[in-house]
């Protein structure tokens, strides 16, 4: 309470611009503890206002969002339609208990299972990605009478306990005490490949082998599920080789294992398809979701069920609930969204710029930045890995941490105005769905200048 | 996808008000998977429309709502003032990312720092109760270096794997794996006395002793926080004897370890006072609080952290984050709603209901029906233990169960058109703090009406 003017908003309203922004900052610092961060060192951007592809800051600089902030502005920021299904929603009826039944409700779980594929019908709804997780992993443990779950290294599933002690990077560290029955293992992932592979086909078939071994080792009979983000995200982009995801669908069969998909990253056309699973021909048994289904203009997740699991929970009680599963306002804005994503074509605008932008034009990029070892991704959905050296793959940044060439690179994209998303020695491009082609562009010119800088540590 | 018909939201605005009402149930049914239930025999009510203390379902039968929902519409449904404050930030800015600044986050954190005791300054939001109590483990367990959280039987802590294995309901058994570092302990409740107490002062200086005898047992050095709702909510609402919470901090105090109140349920004016920790003379290290601070309108919880927990995260990185962590639209919801809770001085009215209304209206009750045990509370905040037996105490319904007495006497509150919340054998009374004095009496009148049908099944 002590240490802050005593100043309430009727006050911060009086205030003009200037002030304003000192306040935002200022109470920032006296009073947000922050996520994944050291809290004194801090200096957040303060965001003033955000419209479509743009975010603007208290200097009113405008920044090309080139990270949908977390990737997950899939329809871009304040779309008017959802903007006004959330203000229609909120004068109806904002909040009513998970007991009742809804039409908001209704509606968001019908038009999301339409989307998922056929025999997975219903839809657990959580507030967020991390608590989708949670409760996959309890269905799948109740469903299969087992208790491990396998991960991937190179992943990233969420920050509660379960979810991140599923995570595959570094985040787990701190968090793993070695008794939340979770085992990793190593996923496709061709660049820097576990499994001594040259080609696509050798990595997929290796991998399937590696993880095969793995269930044996573990005890097929201790497995309750294998969770995989679809196209990891964070942890690079990685689109795992055709043949890959279906492997994994026939060991989960034959070691009766639950296959969680987590497409809370992934998910609602990203990839250029409604989920990433569309580009695979796979099933699995449940769908974590989260982000782009309202483009985070409320906080919304899920769990989209299999008939088999949904049946196991039939006649015995679910063990598990939160006070806000299944918001009104949060459905109200997934039906808008999702609405509005199927009339504006925004998936296949999505698919548009993999193919006529960010495929094409990345691909340039590496050609011209020696810093540039490979770029992957799909959609508007892609990963720059950047090295020191092209022949060894020495990241620019390490595994894990920072480097001042990455600090480089990153300062001179935000100098001229693109925000990019970054994860260690990685530039991910990540704008809207529906960025303007001109703008995609135009973010990728920035990009080539910061590039330039990025060669500059480049050994040979 | 298979399996329901194929229209759309904007179809469904064509249908009429009885088609919509059976497309909301047959969607809900087909679709919809519910918290905490068995799939297949639920019968959700629909509702279609709520206003202050009243929902409205498909029949257009009106309800008053003793049950907050799920206890955290604290203003009531519909509040226009929220309601238009949500309308105004979702016009400006519905989403940001966690690492930014931006006005609605910095002012609820200051707001709700403001109602905290001095030296908890700092606030981490999440999007309900569940995170918040993970994260709040989670801060414990690094400020500590310990591992265990010690929790008591009677209390619930949310829905994600960390959270319900702290819980001690039966809601946690299917969940229990034994590896979370959890132990249970009991903690005061006269009426149930565990330590053959007669009076609050005895079970107090009982349960004291207890819990420093567990801590001694369990190891002091392997403790890393004790978690106490700062009142029990959902097991039962007993507020703890003068000097139990003043006691907790000492031991805590003398054994290093961190004490988490969680003002989930409790907090936000359900008491009388901002937090149920108002009632006492004690200050924990850290607060969990969710419901209440937007009355459930944006999803929204939080963790309140202590200057000393702080310092520990000021250049070490705190671990753990969630990709909406101080959501804009939630956070201008907490702001309108502690703004309103104040001009309307709503937290005094909840005061008033517990001294003028629910005091003496419930002691009279008890008076008068012998199904009734023990009535318990203060403020907006109170439990009816139904009993079978006055002598033996023994419930209406076992623990963890339900019974037909139970039912009958929950079906004449609803029959009369009186929405309560249930547990086991217990009816608890928890309406919007801003229930008129009026609309709370009328409730009581119906519950008195109910209760004669518990009385029939009392032995003597
Ligand atoms: C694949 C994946 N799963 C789960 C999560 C966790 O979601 P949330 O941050 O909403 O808890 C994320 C968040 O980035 C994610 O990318
Ligand atoms: C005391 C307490 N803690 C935590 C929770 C969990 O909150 P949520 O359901 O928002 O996850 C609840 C919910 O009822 C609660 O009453």
């Amino acid at each position: 309470m002590a240490g802050t003017s005593g100043g309430s908003v009727a006050n911060a309203e009086e205030l003009n611009g200037d002030d304003m922004t000192n306040r935002t900052y200022e109470l920032d610092r006296a009073h947000v503890f922050h996520s994944w961060s050291p809290q004194g060192s801090l200096t957040p951007m303060v965001i003033e206002s955000a419209e479509g592809s743009y975010v603007t800051d208290d200097q009113g600089q405008r920044f090309l969002d080139f990270s949908s902030q977390l990737v997950f502005t899939n329809i871009g920021h304040q779309h008017p339609r959802v903007v006004k299904a959330i203000q229609d929603q909120a004068a109806k009826l904002c909040t009513i208990a998970p007991q009742h039944a809804n039409a908001a409700r209704s509606e968001a779980a019908h038009l999301i299972a339409g989307l998922a594929p056929d025999g997975l019908e219903h839809v657990f709804f959580t507030n967020g990605g991390a608590d989708a997780v949670e409760h996959a992993v309890r269905m799948a443990r109740l469903h299969t009478g087992r208790r491990k779950v396998l991960s991937r290294y190179r992943s990233y599933h969420g920050g509660t306990q379960t979810a991140v002690n599923l995570t595959g990077d570094p985040r787990r560290w701190p968090n793993d005490y070695g008794a939340d029955g979770v085992v990793h293992f190593f996923g496709p992932f061709l660049y820097r490949s576990e499994f001594h592979a040259t080609t696509q086909a050798e990595e997929c078939e290796r991998a399937l082998a590696h993880l095969e071994r793995t269930i044996q080792m573990e005890g097929p009979s201790t497995i309750a599920a294998i969770i995989l983000e679809t196209i990891p995200g964070t942890a690079g982009i990685m689109p795992p080789p055709p043949g890959y995801l279906e492997g994994v669908r026939e060991l989960c069969d034959r070691y009766g294992i639950v296959w969680i998909a987590d497409e809370v990253m992934a998910g609602f056309g990203r990839t250029g398809t409604w989920f990433a699973l569309d580009l695979y021909d796979a099933k699995p048994d449940l769908i974590t979701f989260a982000k782009g289904v309202t483009s985070g203009y409320v906080p919304l997740g899920g769990v989209i069920v299999s008939d088999a699991i949904y049946a196991t929970f039939a006649d015995r009680v679910y063990p598990g609930g939160l006070t806000y599963s299944g918001h009104p306002l949060a459905c109200a804005a997934a039906v808008a969204t999702i609405e509005t994503m199927k009339d504006e074509q925004i998936v296949e605008q999505a698919a548009t710029l993999g193919t006529e932008v960010f495929g094409p034009g990345l691909a340039e990029l590496q050609e011209r930045h020696a810093c540039v070892g490979e770029v992957r991704g799909v959609g508007a959905f892609w990963a720059l890995e950047l090295v020191a050296d092209r022949e060894t793959r020495e990241p620019l940044a390490p595994y894990g941490g920072s480097s001042p060439a990455m600090n480089e690179v990153v300062a001179a994209c935000k100098k001229n105005g693109l925000l990019p998303f970054v994860n260690y020695n990685r530039i991910h491009v990540v704008p809207a769905l529906n960025i303007g082609i001109d703008e995609a562009r135009s973010g990728l010119a920035v990009l080539d200048e910061a590039l330039s800088v990025g060669d500059a540590h480049v050994a040979r």
